[in-house]
């Protein structure tokens, strides 16, 4: 049976992700990074959707002193209070982590190719990638051609993805998907803080929020 | 002044590269990574090349567990001890780190892009990628492609490079420039194990008194 590593961060986004490569039938592996981020609380949430998926789930800390050039480890730093209909539309913002999917998506193929994973997949989408260079799908599919350049398996004859199958949806599209796909929501976690309950407030709730509007569907996750 | 990020592991290879970029007027920083290697000991080396070199030194540990696969940190798995002269001519030999280099590269442009470095540079050459293909031109080509797509610096107008200056060299051509440059070749350690001096069995203590004899130099690692 083909095995997939997917980069779990235990949000929305890369859930759907799961339960897509899930679908696909797919042996699953769930690779979950802890960098620092201030919602380390996503972290259980992964460890949660792996387990009702069913996944493998491998877990690594990351302590990259450098990160804290970002205000999403910088606790120092504010948050962004953008309003929904603006966030992604000026500069990068603070929460940006500097090469991060680069990074994540290293890991993730370096465990495929030692476990022999023939595919990695991300929940980039097209909500992030108007913030964020790292999740655009000219990035993946740049990144897709290094990895098969610098892997055993591929100089070995075997092939290699990278699956984003979020790439080209919006936050509805992706609570629409989730539903179709069965993905328990009442367990993600997209708050950018680290609380009990999500805080309501910062980008990635308010996107979130967004998105289950235009899908007309109620957050599971606000009434637990 | 422009800065780089050198990947420094301390030995022979990585040494010669951190003081090409010096020789080309680079503020340094020196990136080395401990994930697990055998040869721990030249993180050692790492620390002292970075300090003579006047270059900051950064250093980060990486606990992947998957990385067992490679007999360069699984110590149960013996090393493998063939004649210089077939090294690299077979299979990939059991010392490949699943994507290492790729692991690496992402690291050291994920700190460039914290800091504002405009470049990369790894010691990578022509005698690593008859063996290793996360070593090969072609991949570092398409990983810089791939870099410059998902970094800030460059989405806001900047420029990145990642630089291979060994990329066409073979071990006496390294040793050669090395001396050029006034490398403190007694500093660097190559050797696959990690005791007090190089074991001269491994295959990296094998290709570089290849080099060194090639070169017709003395390597004064061996009469510390």
């Amino acid at each position: 049976m083909k095995r997939v590593v997917v980069l779990l961060s235990g949000g929305l986004d890369s859930a759907t992700a799961l339960y897509w490569a899930r679908a696909r039938d797919y042996q699953l592996t769930a690779l979950s990074v802890h960098y620092g981020q201030r919602h380390a609380r996503e972290l259980v949430a992964a460890r949660a959707l792996a387990r009702r998926a069913g996944a493998d789930w491998v877990s690594v800390r990351l302590s990259l002193p450098w990160l804290r050039a970002s205000s999403l480890v910088d606790r120092k730093q504010r948050l962004p209070d953008l309003p929904a209909g603006r966030i992604g539309k000026g500069p990068i913002p603070s929460t940006y982590v500097p090469g991060r999917n680069m990074v994540f998506l290293s890991l993730a193929a370096s465990l495929a190719d030692a476990t022999g994973a023939e595919a990695v997949a991300i929940g980039s989408n097209a909500q992030d990638f108007s913030g964020y260079p790292d999740c655009r799908p000219e990035f993946n599919a740049a990144f897709q051609k290094a990895a098969r350049l610098g892997m055993r398996r591929v100089a070995e004859g075997q092939r290699f993805l990278l699956l984003a199958p979020l790439q080209r949806l919006d936050k509805a599209g992706i609570v629409r998907l989730a539903r179709r796909l069965d993905v328990p929501l009442e367990l993600t976690w997209s708050c950018y803080q680290g609380g009990r309950r999500p805080c309501g407030r910062c980008d990635s709730c308010k996107l979130r929020a967004r998105g289950f509007a235009a899908a007309g569907v109620n957050d599971p996750a606000l009434s637990r």
